[in-house]
């Protein structure tokens, strides 16, 4: 597995298990002389933080990142910026029942499959804590977009089969599941708890756009700027699916409807590509939606096989968000913001 | 503009322009000693083929591979094998008006902001051309997959609002389109042969699966199985999004719904997860959709720019086919297989 | 700077700088199930660590490793290995004259005029102390050669001028400057403190082996086995040049001298091909000799210019290694059995 | 074997045997709207031209490039340029005895071992053939560099025990073996056909410069300059070390010698670091020197094992330079020429 790294230019390594000493990340290729806001970091941190709401799990964590390397009174030195969280709040008792079972849904049996080996304490590897070192990277890469005008933000499209009926992204941040439509919102919150309640959970579609893009970003052939998104997003886990622009409903259109007229000033009268032409940005808005599935981990019930290969019932308990949805819209920023950095760079 | 390569075990660079001398692929990582199976190449390339179909570019080109290395009797040497293609059907001449204006929908205006310059006969290195070179390269990655039991198979599920109703895979190849419903395959060449007289064009997905993959393929974290086919997808020109699985419809589900039931023998009761858990391939069939855009090039008068950025009005004479999909389903096959066995060796 | 990364199977990243919080490595591609050899880290790690005898820097450091994860009850998960240590001992103080002009032979100037900025603290990024995280990540990498019976050793060849006349690695590691030879050994060290004491420096030569290397490790064409260690081997700071087995001498030689003769049962009646031909291993002992020059930080009074480009006199107060090889020689020995594991694995 | 691309910015990638169909390279990333000077490619490949002298292999190729690809009306438009070379002269049979034996020195025995298989004629993708290919990338990189006053030569210093004397860059090119020294040249030439008459080959030292190379290229801390360097010309089969500035002679100074005093202007008083201080050119002239081996194919009758371990003797019949120097010069050049234009873009 030497796979713990996204980016050429900007750079993103990371390391650590759900329940080990501490996970964290090192990003190379961080511009010197940028002065580093904290705060901004604390603040999408938090914004993944589990235990914050009635959608999230229990499982509490402080989050606080430590900054080992590359800033020196607070502006970036241009070497590796180093940063780790150490686990605090971990129930490995919680999962004991886990080494005899495979969990359907989960990566654990794929994981056996492959390395022989797999920590149970919370998906080790695989487990959704990973992506806390991600946040803290796109941070830095929101940071670089920043300084040049650029804004990644992402929101609660569909949730439950609930879809957002008004978009104003100043409510987002203000109800628990960051749906741009507040009436949406409160259905979306009161069918993830329905939902928990049953023991069952639910997934979603993210919905995220990256403003004031320049022309110009992404690589033809093989490292479009598209393709290195998609490449980005699927390695989230939980996401299954991406499109860009219209997307599958591109796929219903005629080209005299879906190509978008271009204007002076480069401008477009549409955008059903999404910000993106040949997998170079056209200097429109970057548009692209992730369906994220249900949560894997859910205490209903389920049908298994134990690590003998003989069938076996499964029930789940342990702590678990039943909707990846409201949490993940930080990470689909932060790997959006990692990917655009690395070809700003 | 150095990412004319594509993996890091079996690895693919592409070089060539639609209207140059030649295009080609230099295919590094061929495991030595295995016999090449020429015929499987040039049936693969004929599939790709344009002017055999009233639904494909009337421009016809010989497309015969030309081996320069790596290939000592019919056998691979395990060094680089390259392979080359003649341009030898160009008329230029159709393309003199388009130095004057954009085309929407197309990647000429973004490559413009890029890089400054532009080949307009027949969009120089984003035309669907270069893609032959991909169809080579994966035929080799076929035989590599084959040899371990491995098929990677892909068809037209739907064009032009229309869907395959049957799903018999023998009747794809029998058919202009490669759908796998022989009746919807005939409303489906009507529609696009309507909408070419209309100066129109169509869109559709693609629906491609991998039979046989082994459990354990594709890499936590950031390399995920699905993370680098939907960058490999998301590579190929008018494609413009993919779901694994049950996708999109995923987003709808309940977990209990959704997991898939794990069974003795290492089969699941059912397959939403589109053979793939964690990142990692889980040992049922990999499955996978793909969106494509309608084709941009129309003929049909269009608003647009000129390289002055003045309002200007476009109407697209040449060679063009009026659905990307038929023609596009051996690339979605040897992209798919070309990542694959990057993965497997 | 992207380029804190060596290796592609495996890969480690270093970070950190020599006053900063801490300095650290990820090492991905450590194999599952290995049981981690602490003691054996441990004393290659002291074995490097200043203050241990009169010919390093008075420097102290505990220089203790933290295995932040990849480790699961005393055996590696194949995830990767993120280890740090803590910066105790540092006296910043001892640098701020510094910040006013340029020292001869380091890198500050070239470094100040790539990124505009420079840590002046110890060098920073450019500190020999970086190599503490290199040794944790070689010894990881020895251990998985040691379960192939490959073993790595370096030895000071010579100092001062001064060559080792005989050779007996068991006495290595019993003088302080890691020679062969006793005798010589002696005369080394008292050459060191002499030019210590007259505020100067000495170079030398280190000779490295690798033995049991099985044939076959090496990729024609760019990435040879003499290619990697030599990039390995000039990526540590005071290297200036390298030679594999009869290297420089080899150009006086005739071919029907320097060729080695094969003889039955993989052997060879010499080595001056240094055990690599063709950029491949031949199974014969890996053999090569790295150039140190004198350490660029000296007591003296130099010649040089402040950051205002005006004619300078410097005199450096701090403390320094007078001589770079014996502390050198466990990074050499890390640096090959970490370009070795790359290729074995 | 995937190492068949060198840098990452400006990446190489070369293909073909000794006696296949054709030999080329693909060269991504060269900045589009250059002009392509193809006098001076040719003038580059000429100097590596078998067959032009009294101390080359009799062997005669035309050595035409065929430009594919990425040039358009002589400009390059930033898409990959594809170079062929068809092989013209291939004497096959001249190889037919090797099939039963391995010839020491030579790289056949460790690539058996590594590949189970081999291409005895001309030693395959091993053959110093393949080096033509590396000179016409390298070409197109003196260009670059040109354009921003970079010079990248070299000459032979050393030969069979010989050196030069004088040195004046301008007789380089006027005598067979490319030495700046006249006399020497002459002394050299016929020591190379002495040698070669008594069935034997000899080595030597090419020296090799860059000048006005910019302060500031170069990455700490795995890809200095120094180390990228070291790993281009190892990567050049024959190549047995380097050295940078004062290199082994570094080992032998004092630190107070050794330093090279900084003066106004960005000038040093002198140049032991070889024009690169921790990894970084400075902005003196980067200076190194690559040590040659002598040739490993030789006609005196050699110790040997045949393919099934039995002691062998073997007599090599064939076409090959007694020296490897004077066609070594332009393949140095080229591969420096390369390195340099991976850090300048």
């Amino acid at each position: 597995m030497s796979a713990n790294t996204f980016g050429s230019r900007f750079r993103v390594t990371t390391f650590g298990e759900s329940h080990g000493e501490a996970l964290g990340c090192v990003v190379d290729g961080v511009p010197s002389g940028m002065k580093l806001d904290l705060d901004s970091m604390l603040a999408d941190l938090a914004r993944r933080r589990p235990g914050t709401s009635a959608v999230t799990t229990a499982r509490s964590e402080a989050d606080a990142p430590e900054i080992l390397s590359g800033v020196l009174d607070g502006v970036t030195t241009g070497t590796p910026v180093a940063i780790i969280f150490r686990n605090t709040n971990q129930r490995s008792g919680d999962y004991s029942d886990l080494q005899k079972m495979f969990r359907p849904g989960h990566a654990d049996y794929a994981w056996q499959k492959k390395f022989g080996i797999r920590d149970v304490r919370g998906g080790g590897r695989t487990s959704g804590r990973e992506t806390v070192a991600r946040v803290a990277a796109g941070s830095i890469a929101k940071q670089i977009l920043a300084a040049r005008g650029i804004t990644v933000r992402a929101c609660a499209e569909r949730i439950a089969g609930i879809s957002a009926q008004t978009f104003d992204w100043s409510v987002c941040e203000s109800n628990d599941v960051r749906c741009p439509d507040p009436v949406a919102a409160v259905r979306m919150r009161d069918a993830i708890v329905a939902a928990h309640h049953a023991g069952d959970s639910v997934g979603g579609v993210i919905y995220c756009e990256a403003l004031n893009v320049p022309p110009g970003l992404g690589d033809p052939v093989f490292d479009k700027l598209d393709a290195m998104l998609a490449h980005a997003m699927l390695s989230i886990g939980g996401v299954k699916g991406i499109e860009f622009g219209a997307g599958f409903a591109a796929a219903e259109m005629r080209g005299s409807e879906h190509n978008d007229p271009i204007l002076p000033g480069g401008r477009f009268a549409t955008n059903h590509a999404g910000g993106i032409l040949g997998g170079i940005s056209n200097g429109d808005t970057v548009v692209f939606r992730c369906a994220v599935k249900p949560t894997a981990s859910i205490s209903l019930p389920q049908t298994t096989v134990d690590t003998d290969d003989a069938p076996a019932n499964l029930q789940i308990i342990g702590r678990h968000d039943p909707c990846l949805v409201p949490r993940m819209i930080p990470v689909v920023e932060a790997m959006t913001a990692i990917t655009l950095a690395d070809f700003l760079l």
